[in-house]
């Protein structure tokens, strides 16, 4: 046995996750491993005697509640607009030490670039990822690149930390068997990795066959029924607790079954701001409903066996664990990764040189737009007479509505601002197209583009006034991605995402700037959350009336702005 | 959805081991697979009408209790002295669908062509192998084949049927850190497989040092605590009930943690007298300890999860499954694999062309023996004066003693038939070397000859007549291998073991042949079970005086016979 450092902590009360006890004892870390747990003996004075280190040291813990790192199984780190290195300073804080991602909007971006970027970018975060099963989201969207099944062939076997085919949200084309989707099940299944499901409320037969075709874990139950089901019919079930669902309540019916290893708790999305503490926030609910030992095998032993990673402290496992002042509140005082405590890894953080970051800088590839560009056909030039269909946004859904209104009735209400218009251009290409389009109450006055807009990520800009909008979307550009918010012709708001036009690797500047933008944002609209709203206005594969560059889309088909 | 034939079972109370649940379902099966579960719903009348299957049959349970088929986690199969397509017969009866072996024995003798062909023999039951860590067992003896680190190498990425690393016996070289030992589990951690441990009694800091290593499970607890340590230091403790080794007491301690999912139930030898309802058996007795879900946990999830295996009642699994009258009695009412009854298959089985079975009965390549060979120097001629070493066995144990008694007196006990000569004679490569010694009181008369002789297999023979041991080992050879019995000059028994000289392809004579050899056997010998404890003399790793081709093996070396 040789090593530099071995530190004893003594006088813990260690969660074990294999045996679901508290025991005291006392462990060794020799560097980066845990070398040897002591439960109800003391050996490691004749030990220490034995070994060949530099250094040793005792580190008394005073009966504090060790436990591991927590894994959070199923994530979309980009939600949170940090890249995986900036993101991983608020997840070590939280507890988290092993995420698995699946990074299907940079994956709309930059395709296989992007997905190897979040493979590579965080530095003590252990970052697992499922390959993004469905890129574009349709064929109605143009994207940055396409993940085809070949694409997936070549990236599931690409690192030992590529897991598997991240959520198949497409469980129409599975249970009707479409040979492109089951072709890439069938690749993910040949190289012995994971299939994550994605299925709400999805049951009875057709629930069966998603299953039968390989379907392994669902992290979309909406009701305990539901996930009940799913359980017994040996899905792996992933209660989310994140910012935009918010599922805990499925575990009090789950928790009435005799074993509960194949549950798992996830985040699935986390905004910017409910970062802090989102782990340790997951977990005080949902010692609501089961006790603390199984809270805590929900996002470590339970994660651990359905992904294949280790976990535990146990002899020859990385020493990355977590102390507790006090357990059932889930007080954290202290994260080591890798034998070190998180502050000193702080200090030995060196930040990557700019030009790791540079070519994910260059994700746009479109003109500066005019007034001209943006005219609408059929309403701000020759004029038709017709019925415009107008997208009608359900707050806090992803769901829209079609209204049509008069062509004349359309253009009075833009006017007055009851109408906005909206744009959606194509980014990634330089195809120059631009979807044009109405949509129902959003912005009083002013204009906002966004690049962060699913799932292509191109650029949506929205707007009474049209000048308004080309400065919003020139903005855009010109940093190179993010939100921008205009008012009279001035740019009041520019919150600048400049990795893929969705992250930003500067989390220093985004606090401040993202709270800014959202003050002025709720001047100039009455919805919650506009810019979460309005990232699904492009979704193609959402019913009932969407945008993209290729325009209006009505039940996944392309429509016509003016109803002939 | 295509297929043949859809049975839908109705009735049935299923035994759900992912949720640890008996629920009452109907469930479809699609030809081989299981295509869909109704728990508290019925959908397969609407499901029918649009499958395209050429067939629907209904089989009602009447209640009856439905597992999964249960999966053996450590098995030597050689033990029954069955070939694989013989054992599952055995092994399928007593709802065992999956084992994983260790083919230890058979590399012994025939190397890596050993272990596929005990990888790919059998025809139902799902083989999966672990390689052979330890071949031979030491340089002390010549076995017909090495496994080397570098054949490890090339085996473990052979075939998706190859788990990992079979038992690490070699315990004190992890400990003392060996580098070939090392390099071995190193080769199965980057192929991320798994590795099998072997240590029985190790406790404290060298049980960290071994798991620190790569160690993943141990089935050689002798201990209650020592199981619990195990445990609790994040291995997967296999609990045994076989003929060898009956620790199933362990789960009194064991149970008593918070969570059993890292506890297996595993037979590890069963000889073939005890093969019928071995594994009903086991769990008769394991219910003595835990409640009956949790043992058929034991046998099912449990090592499912830790070997990366499927089981379940779930859509798309393999239709492996049992139907049990009563559960707490384990009375098995049929058994079905990939969705035909068992019955079905013996109907179907299809014998295998012997000449599959061919090369592997020429495994001897040893000269007939006669007299003047077998004579012993020292004793029989040039004899000298001194004390000669006697193997003394302990009966049922695996260690044997050293005693050391004057050359005249030994020769007078041997003449009583106090004292027995012993053999072992090289039989693979042909270099026709013989190890001579005495041992103490085997046999009253006759001689015995056995070519299952741990762990190199090599010929080894017992006797008081010297021309009854030549005979007895003539007639080994004759047969290719097996067991002979020789009494006045006549072969009074033999047991033919044409399979490398340690298995047979012919189940059917095997018992009659092997209860007429032991009732010859009892005639001649005060041992129980002289078969089974002469199989370890010739094992050069064990306590205290053993005996190989290489001469008597004292702890660890090669000693003379008589002390100078």
């Amino acid at each position: 046995m040789v090593g530099k450092e071995l530190v004893i902590f003594k006088n813990a009360n260690i969660v074990n996750v294999f045996t679901k006890e508290i025991i005291k004892g006392h462990f060794g870390v020799l560097d980066e491993k845990f070398l040897f747990v002591e439960y109800n003996q003391r050996f490691s004075e004749e030990v220490i005697k034995n070994l060949k280190v530099e250094k040793v040291k005792e580190i008394d813990l005073k009966g504090a509640y060790v436990t591991p790192t927590f894994i959070d199984g199923h994530i979309h780190i980009e939600s949170s607009h940090l890249v995986p290195s900036e993101f991983e300073k608020f997840a070590l804080k939280t507890g988290v030490g092993k995420v698995v991602i699946d990074p299907h909007e940079i994956a709309n971006v930059f395709g296989a670039e992007g997905i190897k970027f979040m493979l590579f970018d965080a530095k003590l975060l252990d970052v697992y990822v499922m390959i993004p099963s469905c890129v574009p989201a349709s064929p109605l969207e143009t994207s940055g690149a396409v993940i085809s099944a070949k694409e997936i062939k070549d990236l599931i076997n690409f690192h030992e930390r590529v897991l598997g085919l991240a959520e198949v949200m497409n469980f129409p084309g599975v249970i009707n068997e479409e040979p492109e989707v089951l072709e890439k099940i069938k690749i993910a299944k040949n190289a012995k990795k994971l299939v994550d499901g994605h299925a709400p409320l999805l049951r009875g037969f057709e629930l069966n066959k998603y299953i039968f075709h390989g379907i392994m874990s669902d992290h979309e139950c909406v009701e305990g029924e539901e996930a009940l089901e799913k359980l017994r019919l040996g899905m792996w079930v992933m209660v989310r607790e994140g910012t935009s669902s918010k599922n805990l309540y499925l575990l009090e019916n789950l928790k009435r079954v005799g074993d509960l290893r194949r549950i798992m708790l996830v985040s699935d999305d986390v905004s910017f701001f409910d970062l802090s503490e989102y782990m340790l926030n997951l977990l005080r609910k949902a010692v609501k409903y089961v006790d603390v030992l199984t809270a805590i095998q929900m996002v470590t032993i339970n994660p651990a066996m359905y992904f294949n990673l280790s976990t535990g402290i146990k002899p020859g496992e990385k020493a990355d664990f977590l102390v507790f002042k006090n357990l059932e509140k889930f007080e954290l005082e202290e994260v080591w990764i890798k034998g070190k405590s998180l502050s000193f890894w702080e200090e030995h953080f060196d930040r990557k040189q700019d030009n790791f970051y540079q070519k994910f800088t260059e994700s746009f590839n479109v003109r500066k737009q005019n007034l001209e560009n943006l005219l609408i056909e059929g309403l701000d030039k020759e004029k038709v007479h017709g019925r415009v269909r107008v997208i009608k946004p359900l707050e806090g859904s992803l769901i829209t509505k079609e209204v049509l209104i008069p062509v004349d009735d359309a253009l009075r209400l833009l006017e007055k601002g009851e109408i906005n218009r909206i744009y959606v251009l194509e980014r990634h290409k330089g195809t120059g197209k631009i979807g044009k389009g109405l949509i129902w109450g959003v912005l009083k006055e002013g204009a906002i583009a966004s690049s962060y807009a699913h799932d292509s990520h191109n650029i949506i800009a929205i707007g009474k006034d049209i000048e308004d909008i080309v400065i919003a979307i020139n903005t855009l550009i010109d940093i190179k991605g993010g939100f921008v918010i205009v008012k009279d012709k001035k740019v009041v708001s520019a919150v600048p995402l400049e990795i893929g036009g969705i992250m930003t690797a500067n989390s220093s500047i985004l606090k401040d700037k993202l709270t800014g933008f959202y003050k002025e944002l709720k001047k100039l609209t009455p919805f919650k959350d506009l810019l979460l709203d309005m990232s699904f206005f492009s979704l193609s594969v959402i019913p009932e009336l969407k945008i993209t560059e290729k325009g209006l889309i009505k039940n996944f088909q392309i429509v016509p702005l003016i109803e002939s």
